[in-house]
């Protein structure tokens, strides 16, 4: 028997800590032994603007100090990833896999093919070895607790299979913003270099069975019962502990169709990268909700203690930080804010228009409000040019909609784009990125700004110019490039400026 | 019989014009003959600072030419007013009733009593003269439409009574702030002169039946109704046209237990001047579609075609005004966005302290979000202070939560204390009302401002100052009254300028 066993005839890489605390303890004094490479510190140095992999050496390390059962993962996870997405994706971290698509691929359909699918895991992908043996333990304050088969889950005559439109997102999302202004809590950040920014977030449909009936099936929920547990069969490591993952979210969420578990993702069966077999599925909130790879659904009467619910994901204010925080002094994400993005033109790019330039991009509000209308300002915020309706894509209560427009820009030289978008309950977003700004640096919702550099060819001065650069064979582009030949001839010269006149006063 | 005639039986002041579209055409034809009172205009000249009863010529004028059983309503609502409503209320329109509360009374409790409850009725307020009579008609897209008489809805063997804490927001809060920057749509804002402004926002708890379960008495609801209409008996009036107050919500809110037909507020009976003996209450949106005086509920497929559902409470972009406004370009004003206020101090004053300024007010949010932090800023809204959780009301999910703080006031002269609210989705108010400005003037989201003289008594030179002042029996306040003695003596002058040293350099 393995020091750390698992159960190779159900799953492969799932070890059951939460079931066996001594197996907890037994791993801490393992952990304790080792030195892992340390946490590296981005945040006062300059941000690499290309797209490295950055490798996951702790965790890789963290899973090879545990043994035969947990030293491959990574490996194999490197190998479902290669499997089950796209070439193109942007892998922002090898380990735990974090991956968001490009995003041209993104703006194609407001539903994401699942190869392109944002994915941010929290530790290595456990496989089930045999799905006929597969079940979920339902437990806590239900009236009989007692396990599931997933193939009794999929069983129509004992459950409505639902399906339903759910954008997951990230809270790390355009969190490049709030390190660019601001250094803040350095131990997670580095998962989300520039390219992370405006991609991790995503749309699928999704079939499953509403969390209520299978609560419902085990005889209902006891009244002190308000919070869903749900843990997965992945490890997750902190400060030498292990756990399984574990998080929460409010029973009022099955109670309103609003927490899923689900087992096909855009008509295929759920992705192993994606939580397959068995996810449970939470529209509306932060996406580290939505637990995957499902073992248990316990039902609590406060939030799960696990430290993904109690440490991590928290909201503060802006006068909190490393001299102040604890764990108490933020609140818990939960229901997403209104938010969204330019995903085109890209930043500082130079664009050659006839006085309109084309954006795309998306916005989203969470917690079954839905985009009731978009707005891009090409003057840092004061005026507001709106998307038309039928440049949006579908409304859905828990899904993005992507949006695009030709915004006129009759002006010339370094803009800013700025996007913000409106939902449901009237509520938009900060103007500024100072106004939400977050030690922990999740949920960047202010307006999302992109300046660009506008060169409008509908203004004859700059057809002029533009014809003088081809005639010269050099392209207007890059703007940083010095201009090789004079651009204006000595005569022409002076006579311009005799015509302003004396530029000191004459008396 | 009278003219338009109304069943004195059961209806005082109702004439159903709603059933009977003949009655319609004939008003309209008796309006057309009338001239009324213009509309008064008070955008671009000063507004009045203090709170003038304005009088409701135009509604007045509209029931008299309808002639005897409505032509005495205006004097009966207000004497249902005087009767209801506690005397010191700020009368802001006296008909339609349009009042609110006094600051200090808001402030004394979460719940706000039925007598300091704000109103803002579209009509006169028409009485059930035979409670035993009276009915209401379930229509439209339900299965068996019928009539339930009032008796049978509050039979608990019938249906489930529940009981509910919720806010109702008039959406012209707070809206002289959008006033007092760009004039916007002049007809509705007589009604909302400065006392108005952050005053039309209280709280009750409710008693009733939830509209589901009424219309799951009625054989449930049919495939394609996905809106509630709610009429009341109250008459509206429309250039020249006239209508029973008539409104829609989505059949989702119902669906979700968010529509009540209410006949309990506080423990008592429904005062007449909120509807009684039925309000349809449906918590989280504008106070507007909270239908007083019930008399129909159909289910629908689409949105009221009712003026105030289709023309009114509409939201705009701030490109949209007189120019280009069709009410196909506004969205219909529903769930709410987070928002706050300070309702003391009030504006200006003058504040002698410690070091700390002592502020309260309010925050809500919408939609079944709750407070989760509310922050007050001393700069503009760069530092923010957070309102510890022990000094907030408590938390609802369709109730404003009432706030206090002793701000750290280090700074002196005049500052601008901002507050802002940030929602269980951690959206928040945007920073400044141009950001959320609206052409209607509805819904005045941004964060509250208020300008305040701070004299800081922690400051020896200030403590000095005061005792000075003191010793000459002049007060500080009104800091416009100009000192009546010298401050400082000549050579106390010179001593100081001479340290200071030339103004001029020296070479």
């Amino acid at each position: 028997m393995e020091k750390f066993p698992t159960d190779e005839t159900v799953w492969h890489g799932f070890v059951n800590w939460e079931k066996y605390p001594d197996r907890k303890e037994e791993a801490e004094k393992v952990l304790k032994q080792h030195t892992f490479t340390p946490i590296p510190e981005f945040q006062l140095i300059p941000l690499p603007s290309t797209n490295p992999i950055l490798l996951g050496h702790r965790w890789k390390e963290y899973h090879l100090a545990l043994g035969p059962n947990l030293n491959k993962i990574h490996e194999e996870s490197w190998k479902i990833f290669k499997e089950e997405k796209r070439e193109n994706m942007l892998v922002v971290l090898d380990f735990p896999m974090n991956c968001e698509p490009k995003r041209s691929d993104l703006l194609k359909s407001h539903i994401t093919p699942n190869d392109i699918h944002f994915v941010r895991n929290h530790g290595g992908v456990p496989t089930v070895s045999d799905v006929n043996k597969y079940s979920i333990a339902i437990g806590g304050l239900v009236k009989n607790p007692g396990e599931l088969l997933f193939n009794d889950l999929k069983d129509p005559a004992k459950f409505e299979q639902v399906e339903m439109t759910i954008t997951l997102q990230c809270s790390g999302t355009r969190r490049i913003e709030q390190i660019n202004l601001y250094p803040g809590e350095g131990d997670a950040h580095i998962h989300f270099i520039r390219p992370w920014a405006e991609g991790a977030i995503s749309t699928a449909r999704y079939k499953g069975v509403q969390v209520k009936d299978v609560i419902a099936y085990f005889g209902g929920v006891l009244p002190e019962g308000l919070h869903i547990e749900a843990i997965g069969a992945d490890t997750y490591f902190k400060k030498n502990k292990v756990f399984n993952y574990t998080v929460s979210v409010p029973y009022r969420k099955a109670k309103y169709d609003e927490a899923l578990l689900a087992y096909e993702m855009n008509g295929e069966p759920l992705p192993k990268i994606h939580g397959g077999p068995l996810r449970l599925v939470v529209p509306g909130v932060i996406g580290a909700r939505s637990t995957k790879w499902v073992t248990n659904i316990n039902i609590l009467p406060e939030p799960s203690m696990g430290p993904v619910q109690r440490q991590e994901y928290l909201y503060y204010t802006q006068q909190v930080g490393k001299h102040n925080a604890t764990f108490a002094r933020g609140f818990s994400i939960q229901d997403m804010p209104v938010s969204s993005a330019i995903l085109t033109p890209g930043d500082k790019e130079a664009i050659v228009h006839d006085g309109f330039i084309h954006c795309e991009g998306w916005a989203y509000s969470g917690g079954g409000s839905w985009v009731e209308r978009v707005e891009i300002s090409i003057d840092g915020g004061f005026i507001w040019n709106e998307v038309p309706e039928e440049n949006l894509s579908p409304k859905h209560y828990y899904a993005m909609r992507l949006w695009k427009m030709d915004v006129p820009v009759p002006v010339e030289g370094w803009i800013e784009l700025v996007v913000r978008c409106w939902d449901s309950h009237i509520n938009t977003q900060p103007t500024y990125v100072r106004t939400a700004w977050n030690w922990t640096l999740h949920v960047t919702s202010s307006a999302h700004r992109v300046p660009v550099y506008s060169i409008n060819r509908s203004i004859p001065a700059t057809a002029q110019r533009l014809k003088l650069l081809e005639e010269h064979g050099e392209p207007i582009v890059p703007i940083t490039h010095p201009v090789e030949f004079a651009v204006e001839g000595e005569d022409e010269y002076l006579d311009a400026m005799r015509l302003k006149g004396s530029r000191e006063p004459v008396e």
